[in-house]
């Protein structure tokens, strides 16, 4: 048994750098070489865009940097022309959203040259799933900064409008330009009058950086507030009271967004409640919102707990109705057939419903994906999503171009965001998580932008070290490129795929402990419980083998892609060993590409997750010289609980699916150090 | 990063042995080849020594065992002389010891040549840290096997009767031929008619299989319990008391071995609380046993919150009485200075009371070593401990030499473990803890044993897979050895360098936890506290280096030992690396021998723990097949808490030391997955 293998380590240690609280998020330059602004246009929105020019410029000193909002056919929505000094653009927002491309460029040296950029989505929006009363639901970096309780919770501070600009600016930084303010499980009270006015002051705040206001609404407030005694969406009185309602929110906020609608689904009222559908209850609120331009984004997260596959039936549900909507409203899908897991295959409803406006629905929130305490840089998995094939319209035809209006012609593109945002002083709990806040920004205006290009941007822009001192431009040493970039990088890039290593590997879904979606519980499945509800209902382990059989001998769910994929899919040999048990029930002796088999993979796939952990552990830990001390250390604890968990996560899933395999762990991996019983009952004991 | 390195295994799993629950212990033989004894005498012991014959034979079938009490001076004690056929001694109970020994030797395979066979030491006890409650002080195998609370207390069943019995039994097989029924922390109600009584029925069980019995006392018992106004032990009355008492002991148990006293320690009465010294104390105890032929044994674990180094105190008191105590007073020493740290270099005492009994005192229950979670054979210990060299007498001196009888003529020698028995079914916790009761006995038998052979019997007489099949013999197949026998001897004797690897290497000593004894609290130090009862007394860690200087410059604790000894502690390119931090106090960048910075061979000290008790992991699960469920079972669960244990324990001490250090763990060493604070928060919660 080998010990002590050591290497004499001549690395610098304890450099203190100036601490960082990371508040600032990627927006932390300080440099202004003097700079002249031409305009002859002034708005709001102008005076931001001269204000982030004067107070940013990294080019050179006393240019002249012309903005020009002048029509131009080239030009989509608010997208702009760039070139070195000059930044053209159809509407005002158009010419911030420039001004920060020109920024950014500058300060991570990215060349800029002549170009027209439009956005890939008109509407670019995060949801928050904050509550009236402060908390947020799967939100982990502190209470809503939107939303308070107690006696203060209608009153508008001056440290309300500083966070909420703040706020706007980070998001119009990275092109966001919509913000839905509160949770889909919505409360019927976010539309009583008070609560509008608050709408009202965020708006303003939010108005002048080109971010428009949206609320999320419950289908029964009819009823409820409204005093009616029913909500169904063709009752008259029903379809007034809607008209009003709008009528009375333009008149507060005159630029509102439009609604988002939770219905039917997970106990939240909708259509069905009265015998209508889905398009019946979408249609009838479009109604109320086409006088003003208003949208209706209507989701599809839809299941129920029958015989049928839950991942069968958005697409069972939504297909009927493909070119029943009307042209404003918008059906929101998750990017998923289940629910934001680890990995999950894309809904087969990108690219199928041609006749609808329809847009993703991506989770930035890590609600599966370790909270604020696990370093996942989402991206790739979004990346991946977007360029899925669909096959839809021949090859090509990726979800992205699905949806984004490359291939059908949408009345409106869109793509939202479930928000990782609180009132925590780094906003999202993790410095990290920060990352995915700017990458889904980044998506959303280019979908075709690669993982690795928006994570060197944002460590460029979040980690440089010239930004607080006197110099004026970042510098990325060769040093600092080597032993901070490409490592920290590298991390990012993997971070997401070594998460699935050590919690669903091999397409495995839904294992989570009940509830809280953080921990290990492929065991959880209390008497009682709706099985679509419990982790066994999706792995389906048995002596047999493991897997959730959705090929044509199972739920058949591989019939709702399109060929070819839907053959690729159906035939284990040819299914991507990714969602290999996503889509099929297979034996623990199943001979994998690599040879191993089944079991033994599943093995060193959770061992390779924890020693990926290990890793980041001991690149992050060299890192230090190269980052400041607050942000070094909280980055640091995070990852050691990270690692933790990532023990935690194998030695549960591997202990608990040996009891159907009964196979040994291979000799060659490191044995588990929890206890299954224990692990179960502390577990259970939670619940 | 690399990841996936799969090696193809072939080994079988889970071939599913036959259960075993562990309480068979060593003597699980059931094989009985048809023997015939002759023997001319009668006697309970002699009668068992039969029965074990004839149940436990492996000889040729239908040979002659011949059993010879007959005087012989080369036998000394309860010695005994062997050869194949015969066994001769001066008692019983030496038939008794040669029986187990032949047995013994049939049933592991080692060859039986003639020999006489004379043991180390006289005395050889059980200390049991038995409460009259039934709880045992450090113990961690459930309650006492000998004391209860409720209304049954001192109702002696039948179910009582046969588990001292088997205890009994199991002592004798190994040599063990005295037990001190209760804690040194005495209960004077120890000394009270029904619980003599109830001492009287265990000394009945025990007789016949050679144990003595003996009671702890507290030194208060006359006026405690006596009514006398003082426990003086110059006190007429007192002295008349403690004569009474004895004598009324011995009308209960005739054989009554005698008194073990923990007297002036920790808070317990003694001499000193009226003017007088230990031998005062110990001499009038003694007198009153004189005419019974009993002993006592008087504890040297004395220390008191002074100015003076802790590790001194207990030779600086009972030096200066050497050749003062009566010739049926036997010292009792810990094997260090301390208390019982996993490890410590030996007390200065053994060898320097020349004119004294003194006997070691080890400790077998795991108060300051994982308990009865972690896996330590400590054996190594002993036999380091045993074969440490004094040069009192020149080179040879060692302390087993200078204990044993060999160098001094003591009047009596002795040796007493702190037993780790309870009422647990396997009887110590751990199913590898009873090595250590197995180990104790066979080490106070011989002790020039090594731990290797100790461990090569132990593991075949307790793993061994024929015992309960119909074959005659154990059977050590090649395949076995390999598989089995080697690895797991392997990891015995390397467990408890292991255990000091990830508790406390070089030196370091009791940095645990308060209380507890457990896991690690180098920071522990609450305010009011005596200093030695908190660990930064003893690491002393701070900016400059880390360790305790009891070198000529610091206590001088060095000159306690005999030259040429002395001089090499004191110096530390001398002094043994493995007790470098005990004797000397360096710098973070000492350069060890191997070149490494004291700092950076801490940390590769830690993490070697840590990656041990992984290696043991990997070698038990290999063991599967060849080890019955329910003790493979156990043991890796045991095995894991030990993994999840060590890992807190590097965590701890590395995080808490770089604070001082401020020096980076080198970084091909595994990251830390605790955070200090929260550690320590947890610790200091318990408190």
């Amino acid at each position: 048994m080998k010990r002590l293998i050591g290497v004499f380590m001549a690395v610098c240690f304890s450099i203190a750098l100036f601490a960082e609280n990371g508040h600032n998020l990627w927006l932390r330059n300080k440099s202004n070489n003097p700079v002249n602004i031409v305009s002859k246009k002034s708005s709001a929105t102008l005076a931001i865009a001269k204000e982030e020019l004067q107070q940013g410029w990294l080019g050179e000193a006393n240019s002249t940097v012309t903005l020009l909002v002048k029509q131009d056919k080239t030009i989509k929505g608010d997208g702009f022309k760039l070139t070195t000094n000059n930044i053209q653009a159809n509407t005002d927002l158009g010419i911030l959203n420039g001004v920060y491309e020109l920024l950014r460029r500058q300060q991570t040296g990215e060349a800029i040259q002549d170009a027209v950029i439009n956005p890939s989505y008109e509407l670019r929006l995060l949801n928050h799933w904050d509550n009236l009363d402060g908390s947020i639901e799967r939100g982990y970096a502190g209470l809503s900064i939107f939303w308070r309780k107690g006696d203060d919770a209608f009153k508008v501070t001056e440290t309300d409008k500083q966070l909420w600009k703040e706020y706007a600016r980070a998001n119009a930084s990275i092109g966001i330009n919509g913000s839905v303010l509160n949770n889909v499980n919505a409360s019927p009270d976010m539309l009583k009058k008070e609560t509008l006015e608050r709408v009202k002051a965020i708006a303003e705040i939010l108005r002048p950086y080109g971010i428009k206001t949206y609320l999320s609404i419950k289908f029964s407030s009819p009823a409820m507030i409204g005093g009616l005694k029913t909500s169904d969406p063709l009752d008259p009185e029903v379809i007034t009271w809607w008209k009003n309602k709008v009528k009375e929110i333009y008149s507060i906020i005159p630029d509102f967004g439009g609604f988002l609608v939770k219905a039917n689904s997970e106990g939240q009222p909708g259509p069905q409640d009265f015998g209508r559908t889905h398009a019946d209850g979408a249609n009838m609120l479009a109604d109320a919102f086409k006088p003003f331009g208003g949208i209706v984004m209507w989701r599809a997260f839809v299941y129920s707990p029958s015989t049928e596959d839950r991942a069968k039936q958005a697409y069972n549900e939504f297909m009927p109705l493909d070119g029943q909507f009307r042209d404003n409203v918008i059906i929101q899908v998750k990017n998923g057939p289940v629910d934001f897991q680890p990995r999950e295959p894309f809904s087969p409803l990108f690219g199928a419903m041609k006749k609808t406006s329809v847009m993703p629905e991506l989770q930035i929130t890590q609600e599966y994906l370790g909270h604020s305490t696990h370093l996942v840089f989402l991206s790739t998995m979004w990346e991946e999503f977007l360029k899925s094939e669909t096959y839809q319209e021949g090859s090509g035809s990726t979800v992205a171009r699905c949806t984004d209006g490359s291939i059908f012609p949408q009345k409106h593109t869109a793509i939202a965001g479930v928000s990782n945002i609180g009132l925590d002083t780094n906003w999202c709990g993790h410095h990290f998580a920060q990352s995915n806040w700017y990458a889904f920004g980044r998506l959303a205006w280019n979908d075709q932008l690669t993982s690795k290009q928006i994570a060197d941007e944002w460590i460029k822009l979040t980690f440089n070290q010239t930004s607080s001192d006197n110099s004026k431009q970042p510098l990325f040493s060769p040093d600092w490129i080597v032993n901070f970039l490409n490592p920290v990088e590298e991390i990012m890039l993997e971070s997401r795929e070594a998460a699935v290593n050590y919690m669903m590997p091999l397409g495995l879904h839904h294992i989570f402990a009940g509830d809280h979606h953080y921990g290990p519980g492929p065991w959880y499945a209390p008497k009682g419980l709706r099985s679509d509800w419990t982790p066994p209902y999706y792995h389906k382990a048995d002596s047999d083998g493991l897997g959730f059989d959705r090929s044509p001998t199972g739920s058949n769910a591989v019939s709702q892609y399109h060929e070819p994929l839907s053959s690729q899919l159906a035939d284990p040999k040819t299914c991507p060993e990714i969602y290999l048990l996503w889509f099929h029930h297979l034996s623990w002796d199943y001979k994998m590409q690599n040879g191993k088999t089944l079991w033994d993979e599943i093995c060193y796939r959770y061992d390779t997750g924890v020693q990926q952990v290990r890793d980041y552990q001991k690149e992050w830990d060299k890192a230090e010289p190269y980052v400041d001390s607050q942000r070094f250390g909280e980055v640091q604890s995070k990852l050691r609980e990270q690692c933790k968990n990532a023990q935690i996560w194998k030695d549960a899933c591997l202990l608990y699916f040996q009891q159907f395999s009964k196979r040994p762990i291979p000799y060659d991996i490191e044995r588990p150090v929890n206890v299954l019983d224990e692990l179960i009952k502390k577990d259970m004991k939670r619940h």
